[in-house]
């Protein structure tokens, strides 16, 4: 056994201990650890933005060089306006959230004296890898304690200064309070983390928040469940009763307001009918924002009509890779939905395209028609199915969750922006008084179940 | 490519097809297809039995030379008196629980005119493999059609003419209902088994029901997140203050009233002052069903001072693995949690053990205290934590479940008995007027989140 390995073991065996005791405390001093580290990060602000300054004039020298790109280094900078406000307002919001633990779900009196109820409850040790943007490792240090599960981090070696730094805060901070130190580790190598996606039996779930690489690997390499995804290849079906403002707007948005997401718009499906009425205004918009559209021949032959020369070097020949890739850039895959007599049968064909090709991340259907929505809302099969409204709204803070520790396309545990719930789950307790099952039969002298669902409410 | 290769992509294709019409039916026509389900299996009784008497006498041919045992002999019987019957009842009591299809669990206004809504869905194509108890695959393809999954089946060979039969009644039944054909699909060879492991793209979750090692296979040889558990070790914690006959009814029927099955009593931890007022009762009611009990040097001394000489024969020494060994058998692990000054680190002691040693299935705790029985509630880290409650009634029948199609020790998505809930997940629905992301933003001009929580209901 390696070094790096018997420490990975040891981190891991420290932090399932850490966890079974910070399952057992109180809202109220999970919250306590969360004021005292708010209130820690405050106190040492200048020796953590310091060490920052360390990374980014790392970076900087790595980005004159070309290692590393601008947005890389935009990111790592924690001394930028409201930055550090932020992060500190982001440790007490998720402290002020409704205690996730605890909560019954299912309370069934069973027989007299017999009652069984299902109770939420943390899933254990949580090994997150994340890259670069330093301030997320005090969300998820917050998210874990508030919803009582351990911790063990990694984050992206660009950032190495400012997370030794935040995490010795976080260490000290949390060593005052009930929550155990172990509850949240940082580990430093790339090493430590192949040697921790063995540890199956201490970790109970990986959150990869990165690269599609980055979560490619983990899911390759562990058989830990992982959260998260490794794509988000959202798709727009634009039908011919679309309203064209909206149409506009809303693909605009999704594929402009920030094309390296993962909820960035990649694919747009055009009902043939909307060719000439809708697509060249949609087209237009989003030429003014730099955008290139890879087309299919029926669709690029309607907008060579419609648009003028001017914009016509947008246009690209599409191949079938296209409905396959997110580009995550300023690129859009456009194909034409052929028109029939029956509108349900194109929102259907749109339907099987993108179950077909999206990554089950987050999907929108344009029209006026309710029924054509409805239809759409409940045939995708994706985490997130959207009726005339952005693509970009797939977002933890956005859906009102406070924040979020990923995006998941996972189709079992949870989808979609992922806050406290997602890293909760749950266990069945039964309160009796000497009842055996073998009491229970069919025939003379068997006892019935009474099965009669009770109020729910907090456990006990 | 081999020939059963591409037979088990074509049947993961065709399930994944139909998976996607199915989650779209309303709950009438799932219902509608499980009273065609039933009706035809009355009707088809005959054929059904004869098939099921042609497996029962290759059986009993086997069990004669010693290949299987006579409990796998019966319980492949379908003949005996009110087993068909039985299995006929599962099918319409299925049918006739609540939709856990479209129930919204969330709605919340994000800003005037844009609702976001969480709505139970169907996980999609599940794979489900089971041994022996040809009676299950009518009630796995109730609760598939009910929960709108896709599901391929696999049952163990000695029950093949009765599942060739059986599933052929299921798809001339269905094939008459909104329910698509492929929506339950019966795969006979082993073979297939592995090449299905291998559709992750196709099939998003595993079901093995069945022995300790097909589990274990399973999970080692897919990416597809399983559900199930390999082990049931399940322990009880008896302290000094539990009412003597509370403990020995408890205890006795957790180890004997079905020793083969995964949620039947393996360890007993017993506080050290119960050694000699309590332990020696339930030994003898233990000894007189022909339970063992594998003892630490402690509980045998003092087993052999209480015991009469003739139950002394019950009394083995333990060795450390004993306390993790599902022994599925008329064994008992014995050890001994040392006496303290304080009752609450007793407790923590036999906490610590089962979080070490138990496989998260399912544990109890006897006891006069309430509040030593809420600490164990609360610290045990298992699917099922009761309190003077026997560990027989982790079953999703008794749980009012229905029925189930598994028990899962696994820590996320769903855990103990799993009925129709663990078969759905959730997405997560937009339904906006032209809302776009970018109009969001801090300062003037920005617009603002309302995340106002809205009553909930069935979705639209």
């Amino acid at each position: 056994m390696s070094l790096t390995e018997s420490s990975a073991i040891e981190v891991a065996k420290t932090a399932s201990l850490a966890s079974r005791r910070l399952a057992t405390l109180s809202n109220t001093a999970r919250n306590e650890a969360l004021t005292a580290l708010h209130a820690a990060l405050l106190r040492n602000r200048d020796i953590i933005l310091q060490a920052n300054a360390r990374d980014v004039e790392a970076a900087t020298r790595a980005a004159a060089s070309g290692e590393i790109s601008q947005s890389v280094l935009k990111r790592l900078d924690l001394a930028r306006p409201g930055k550090y406000e932020d992060m500190l307002k982001g440790v007490l919001s998720v402290r002020d959230l409704d205690d996730p633990v605890g909560k019954v779900t299912l309370r069934t009196l069973l027989d007299d004296g017999l009652v069984l109820e299902r109770v939420s409850c943390p899933i254990g040790v949580l090994l997150i890898i994340f890259e670069a943007r330093p301030e997320v490792i005090a969300n998820i240090a917050a998210l874990s304690i508030k919803s009582g599960n351990a911790a063990i981090l990694k984050g992206g070696k660009e950032s190495t200064e400012s997370f030794v730094a935040i995490s010795k805060v976080i260490s000290d901070a949390i060593s005052e309070t009930q929550v155990p130190n172990s509850s949240i580790q940082l580990v430093k190598t790339r090493d430590a983390v192949s040697s921790l996606l063995a540890q199956d039996s201490l970790i109970d779930l990986v959150i990869p928040r990165g690269s599609n690489d980055l979560v490619r690997y983990v899911k390759e390499n562990t058989k830990i469940p992982v959260l998260g995804h490794a794509d988000g290849l959202c798709s727009a079906y634009l039908h011919s009763d679309a309203d064209l403002a909206t149409a506009v707007k809303v693909i605009v948005d999704s594929k402009t307001d920030y094309p390296a997401a993962c909820n960035s718009l990649e694919t747009l499906l055009v009902h043939q009918d909307a060719l000439e009425t809708i697509l060249p205004a949609v087209a237009e918009a989003l030429h003014a924002k730099g955008v290139t559209l890879r087309c299919d021949q029926q669709s690029k032959s309607a907008l060579e009509k419609a648009l003028p020369a001017v914009q016509q070097s947008m246009l690209q020949n599409s191949t079938e890779n296209d409905y396959d890739t997110e580009f995550l850039d300023l690129v859009l895959a456009v194909k034409t939905i052929p028109s029939t007599s029956s509108p349900v049968s194109c929102v259907e064909t749109a339907i099987a395209h993108i179950n077909a090709h999206s990554s089950k991340h987050t999907d929108v259907i344009l029209t006026s028609s309710r029924e054509l929505a409805e239809l759409f809302l409940n045939g995708v099969d994706s985490a997130g199915v959207y009726w005339n409204a952005s693509t970009r709204f797939a977002d933890g803070m956005r859906y009102g969750f406070g924040t979020e520790v990923g995006i998941s396309t996972n189709k079992i545990h949870t989808r979609g922006p992922v806050g406290l719930d997602g890293l909760t789950i749950y266990k069945y307790l039964i309160r009796g008084d000497g009842h055996i099952a073998g009491d229970y039969f069919e025939g003379p002298g068997g006892r019935k179940w009474k099965h009669q669902s009770l109020p729910l409410g907090d456990s006990k």
